[in-house]
């Protein structure tokens, strides 16, 4: 297990040390396309309609590898088509951005399909995290290397 | 109650709202000053020692107060003494960094004092949680206009 160092941080505080590693934006929209979306190639987090721009998406990406958060794979015939994963480390940011959706669900005025998700998920959180977390060790056990 | 209206934001996603919120580096460092650490003055924002420049504080505080998540308090009797404070929607922030804390307690190395911290966070959340949350309350019902 990758951890960060506090050398790459400015304070000793762990809340500044994870705003550090994750205090921006597009970070986090990243992982939650991994995480929820099942978006794991480059174009995809393109094409998420979050209007991320190719170069700010490259420097997420290594700065998520980086830390330990992301991971890379190469397709075992197109070693062109590159997959990138949430790592353990990455995955158990989950809690967070389970939280920042509940937030959300009180505080901020969402659409209907929002508003259904939210539902669902505050209504069973265990299923709806069993669920990403099954899906994420299926990937983690692919046949892609 | 204020609810932050979608037309702030980029994308139909709860996440994504919450990022345009509160996805910078600087937002949650003055939501941690005001919930853990009883920091309500501007000169205290500057003086806990994360760097942050006067222009950017004031900008993140006037931010944070248009979306309902901070509030403005005078001195009763020296006006000039602005004492800023969460209301409910910032307080309810707390499970967010709750969350990045026990992330960070596994995946960042930290020195003695923050690692003791997060052991008694983590031993009674619900004790740790009624602590912060008292003190918001006597702050709430406080004199000062």
């Amino acid at each position: 297990m990758k951890k960060s160092k506090p050398e790459d941080c400015r304070s000793g505080c762990p809340i500044s040390h994870v705003l550090d590693i994750l205090g921006d934006r597009w970070s986090f929209i990243i992982i939650r396309d991994m995480l929820l979306f099942g978006r794991h190639e480059f174009h995809e987090f393109m094409d998420a309609g979050e209007g991320i721009s190719t170069n700010i998406l490259t420097d997420r990406l290594k700065h998520l590898m980086k830390q330990g958060i992301v991971n890379l794979r190469l397709h075992p015939t197109n070693k062109k088509r590159k997959f990138y994963y949430l790592t353990q480390k990455g995955r158990d940011l989950m809690p967070v951005i389970h939280e920042m959706v509940c937030w959300a669900g009180t505080y901020i005025e969402l659409n209907e399909i929002a508003r259904k998700r939210i539902a669902a998920m505050k209504k069973d959180p265990q299923a709806f995290m069993k669920r990403i977390f099954q899906e994420a060790d299926i990937w983690e056990k692919s046949e892609l290397k």
